[in-house]
């Protein structure tokens, strides 16, 4: 079961007193699991700063290849051997990923004594959205996004079949409430103590609820990032600039606080958390009437918005 | 003036909760100035946590290119850019040093908008001690340690004139104690009230303080660190594991305490600091008898030894 996130990094670009450079934990099964969406350096060290341990680690997925989303990689594989952890795990990101982290190895004579799958992602293989990934009962989609670099965003899809029992139908048969209909709900068939077989599927009605978490990091709007995020329970979508700094956003390839939203309310997503925030709307920065504009801005308009910070803990 | 040296990290192989990776920053004339002995993930990170800032880094000398010394360079460079600085930067290190920065530059297509030097350092043009870098009144010396990758010692000389007053000549004049006697010190020439000029030449004796920092990290016993660091004020040596891990020192071509005790002694360093400590004698590690042992050994043995710990910092 998805169980929370853990925003590890929130910054854009550099690594700041306030915020460190882009990662998330998505964490499964009360911390039995978890995975990281990019990996700017330091992202081990800030793990340190949370109960999460390296050997939980099961996927890495890399949204791009800049500095700021991919340096802390090599370090926190490495970390992982010397941890004597000896379980696999999966990288995914963009083609390049595979021969940065080789040279990364080769020059520092880097040995990493555990199975690690790289998976690139080929942008030319698909139009919008993608399967990527599936595992019993999560799937992972990825999007094309719209940045400098081949960008990825991508969406976690979780299959979480709920059984309701059909208590009119038990009622008629004479068996009460209590403990028994905890047991038909769990079990697929069951021995009552007068003998009698009952078999669940006839009693009960299954539900699918499907939880999404979207990730969408770095882009500016993006039609795509609508596609995979559309119903999502949850979206995630940088927000490197205030709208005033549309000119700027543009440029740089990046989203507004308003492009955020733009994509948010046309994928009709229930939440939206704004992170890899721009330095100079800091709280620590000098002008902190940018700060306050920023935050202002972010706090607004899209009903139960959150700007994310360093260490922000996200049930889900 | 070479004032003080701080460790922004002190721990070997991988980053715990107690010590981050290798970085030891040298810090120049009131902090105009600022020199880093290798660079480990992360170690942007800790100067934020200093007053240090990146504008005033000159000079970067990489021991060797194992992650844990290395792994925060790109990084570190590419926010030097991000934030607006435009002087030089020079880097030394071992050969292997340049692709590698290239490498992670190309694939995450970091732009490095200041010219950044680097000196690789082939380590069969000298056998022992070389003159690597030399501006002004200081010099870099290196040679070559004894490692599994190529790995060098680094030695700051000073050249510091002293100008010591010849008193018996001067009161022979008639000119008596006074602030005239600092003026005569400071300035080349001086003209007393009665109209007399004195050379200061003719009435001061010149003397020549070498102050000699010595950084070895990482090293087994190594011959060439004693040359390197002979007669140091202060010798800075890795001490990956205490003495009764002496094999385990040997198999990893590692240091334990003696055998940094051994290299200060050999070379009759003045102050011998002990860094490159192995996660297991961490303070919060679970065995605290581990580390009470490595802690008394570092404590005894050589006079005025220090057991470095991050944001340690040395007046010179």
């Amino acid at each position: 079961m998805l169980e929370k996130i853990i925003f590890l990094g929130t910054g854009a670009g550099m690594p700041t007193k306030e915020r460190n450079v882009a990662s998330l934990a998505v964490i499964f099964n009360g911390g039995g699991e978890f995975w990281l969406f990019d990996c700017g350096e330091g992202t081990q060290q800030q793990i340190h700063r949370t109960g999460l341990r390296l050997s939980k680690l099961k996927n890495i997925f890399i949204s791009h290849l800049h500095g700021d989303h991919l340096f802390g990689l090599p370090g926190l594989l490495a970390t992982r051997g010397l941890q004597g952890i000896k379980s696999s795990i999966n990288i995914f990101g963009p083609v390049g990923l595979e021969n940065y982290l080789k040279n990364c190895f080769d020059y520092s004579r880097t040995h990493i004594p555990y199975p690690y799958h790289i998976h690139q992602i080929e942008k030319e293989k698909f139009l919008a959205k993608r399967l990527l990934w599936k595992k019993d009962d999560y799937s992972v989609f990825c999007a094309i996004l719209n940045h400098q670099a081949d960008s990825f965003g991508y969406a976690i899809f979780e299959k979480n079949i709920k059984r309701n029992l059909l208590v009119k139908k038990l009622s008629e048969l004479g068996i009460k409430p209590g403990p028994i209909y905890q047991t038909i709900k769990e079990k697929n068939q069951v021995t009552l103590e007068d003998g009698r077989i009952l078999k669940t599927e006839n009693f009960v009605k299954e539900s699918i609820n499907s939880v999404r978490i979207c990730y969408c990091s770095d882009t500016m709007f993006s039609k795509n990032a609508v596609i995979l995020s559309r119903d999502a329970d949850l979206l995630i979508h940088e927000a490197t600039f205030s709208s005033q700094e549309k000119v700027e956003a543009e440029q740089s390839f990046h989203s507004t606080i308003e492009d955020a939203i733009k994509v948010a309310r046309s994928a009709k997503a229930k939440k939206l958390i704004l992170t890899h925030i721009s330095p100079r709307y800091h709280r620590s920065t000098k002008n902190s009437k940018i700060w306050n504009t920023f935050h202002e801005e972010a706090n607004s308009q899209f009903p139960g918005i959150i700007l994310a910070e360093d260490f922000l803990e996200i049930k889900i």
